[in-house]
């Protein structure tokens, strides 16, 4: 299987962790994207992925996965290791909620701020920016810091005991928070020694 | 177990068409929230749905799942009948990428041309619009109609020969679109001739 990305973006981390977490790293070829030269735009990348984003997965039998979720099933499904979507149905529900507030609060709203409300990846690829509802993201990715703070007062990781998906999300969208510049106050406590511990796991750490 | 929703709108109509595909309807009871009086932002209701979103699922040891994904993961979990979510890993990822499609481009791109540049739920409850964002997200919506019409020149359902959940998600999202006036093409007939296929089923047509 391969693994279309760029190093260093947040998206293509959730990824990069989730294969490291199941040691299936070495399994994957890498195929990097010029992203910054819009390669992703191409009509023969859009072919594989209308969705013209990085991360994805092309299996050998040429089936193509885009977005981190479906990839991270496929990855949690296929690879030994402990799970990353969870087993029971409870379970499984309650880390897909909590992967679903860290991806539309945090991930997706500080990368809405950082495309729209600043230059982004530069003016040939912000074709289209609306400033007022990035800045809007900007409050709700806050928002969310506060959130899952209050979340990790009462749990271990962000949907319980377990470290989960939920947890590689929520890590991809802060350190895409400090790149963008928005603010993760000292003050949230409980996430920053979260952020610390997942930072420390041999998937993240090395 | 309780569903806490309101009838006769587009997130909550997915999980209503998941259960009844399981056959499971009667399995659940339903609390009606009263959304146009601003019942699911009381302090009451964010406790349980930080979201502050319906549907939201109860479970009988008090656990909260907000989102309908997180929601229809629970359901097809532990109710018999067919697989909404998919059985081997590369089927959950395809039928997982298709759904988040169908829910990113429409469903939540109706959702936000409504919410943002039309009245939507009224001026009580529509406190922050950004109708240029609103008017984008109408062209995405209008675009990923064309996408799904091309998918299904193919394939039967959205994600391959079975039905899904992301066919439940597209079918709600058309339904919005109606409900929104946002224009559904003729043109795409492999879309038309699936959607009335699908309004067909016994989970829909009752
Ligand atoms: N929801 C998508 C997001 C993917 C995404 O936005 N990736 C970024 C890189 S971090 C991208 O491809 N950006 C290209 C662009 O902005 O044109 C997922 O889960 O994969
Ligand atoms: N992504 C959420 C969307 C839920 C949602 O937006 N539900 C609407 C009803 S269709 C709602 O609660 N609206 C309340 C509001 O707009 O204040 C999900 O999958 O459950």
């Amino acid at each position: 299987m391969k693994i279309y990305d760029i190093e260093g973006f947040p998206n293509p981390l959730r990824v990069r962790i989730a294969l490291a977490e199941k040691g299936a790293t070495n399994q994957v070829e890498f195929v990097p994207v010029d992203v910054m030269g819009g390669e992703h735009r191409s009509e023969a990348f859009k072919t594989k992925n209308p969705d013209a984003t990085v991360p994805m997965l092309e299996l050998d039998d040429g089936t193509c996965i885009a977005q981190c979720n479906a990839i991270t099933e496929y990855i949690d499904g296929v690879f030994d290791g402990p799970s990353l979507m969870g087993t029971t149905p409870a379970e499984r529900a309650r880390i897909a909620m909590m992967n679903l507030r860290a991806e539309n609060g945090l991930m997706n709203a500080v990368g809405a701020y950082f495309h729209h409300a600043t230059p982004g990846l530069g003016p040939d690829l912000e074709t289209w920016q609306c400033a007022e509802w990035g800045n809007k993201q900007k409050e709700i990715a806050s928002a969310t810091m506060a959130y899952l703070d209050s979340v990790l007062a009462d749990n271990e990781f962000l949907a319980g005991d377990s470290f989960s998906v939920a947890d590689i999300t929520a890590f991809a969208g802060l350190g895409f928070a400090d790149f963008a510049k928005v603010d993760i106050p000292e003050s949230l406590t409980n996430l920053q020694a979260w952020r610390a511990k997942v930072a420390a796991r041999p998937s993240i750490a090395g």
